[in-house]
């Protein structure tokens, strides 16, 4: 039974090692913003730079994991429809709506919809580290360069991730314009013990 | 007058908002990581998403300013000799050296010289962050694939940051054997007010 984000917004689960997470685009073309805290101790949070260093790629899709701050296996990819995600860049955030749509509506974006989620926990807005932004796409340059441009995932994509700890989720659908190819759409998860 | 951080180790450091720190690599092919955090408020840190997400590059040099996560200025670079820079990795760690060299001594590495010099300012193990890596050379392959290089600095090189805001600083000189073409040499650094 799939759980529904609504768009522009974000929720909190848990998940216990051994347990799967699906993450679908029902619609197409929406990031996920996700962000995860070991249950423990919520010091330990994932890391984009850690999983760069032990993964040693940026194209992390089927086979990859994705590593905590303190060098320990938080999730591992088991299945992925798309095979194009960011793990460089930071959820957006009311600063970054006034600086990228200076005319739109200042929103909360993702940051302020997992500092929401996330707060219940005794989780702060400071601990939220650089999100893997789940079929976000940001292609980098030859000179360095990073664009945004619309997701390549359409209806029913989906991606697995398997837990390799007991962990606290943030997730969410995305709320940046340029993230999204300008609309916004929910997503839907399941969390399986399968 | 130069400060000296000896091969393999680590200092702290304040710097004053409108100050300048220079950090030289004075014998070539040495990596230094740097760290920031806000004086006023150890929360805040320098993220490497947030500056990707404000700078719209991975090629950070003269002209770039450095976040911090709660998406405000904490250091410009004001003069690059070298152009060749990587804020995708964290610092090496014990586990770092575990993993990468088997065959190695285990050292503390760049995180635990931060961890180690961080800890009179009140800074925790979790708190340090992907660090901004001076003169490390990590290109990343159209496939995504990332390669730690010999630096590209040559000896006297030197990079100059100004301080946009109060902030403690972690500097390094590096203690991985690939980030360092093989050998550990000293980093200097001055800071001025000039």
């Amino acid at each position: 039974m799939n759980s529904r984000i609504p768009p522009r917004s974000g929720v909190a689960l848990t998940i216990k090692a051994g347990q799967s997470l699906t993450v679908i685009d029902s619609e197409g073309m929406q990031v996920s913003d996700m962000v995860a805290f070991a249950h423990e101790d919520h010091g330990e949070v994932i890391s984009n730079g850690r999983t760069f260093d032990y993964e040693e790629t940026m194209a992390l899709t089927t086979g990859a994991t994705l590593w905590s701050n303190r060098s320990r296996r938080m999730l591992s990819i088991e299945h992925d429809d798309v095979g194009c995600h960011d793990f460089l860049l930071t959820p957006c955030s009311r600063e970054t709506f006034i600086h990228f749509y200076p005319d739109k509506p200042v929103h909360p974006g993702c940051f302020g919809n997992l500092a929401g989620v996330l707060a219940p926990y005794g989780i702060g807005p400071d601990q939220i580290p650089t999100a893997f932004n789940i079929f976000m796409n940001v292609p980098v340059g030859m000179d360095g360069r990073i664009s945004v441009e619309p997701p390549r995932s359409r209806a029913g994509d989906r991606i697995r991730f398997r837990a390799c700890m007991d962990l606290i989720i943030g997730l969410t659908a995305c709320s940046a314009y340029a993230s999204n190819g300008g609309s916004f759409k929910p997503i839907d998860y399941v969390l399986d013990d399968g």
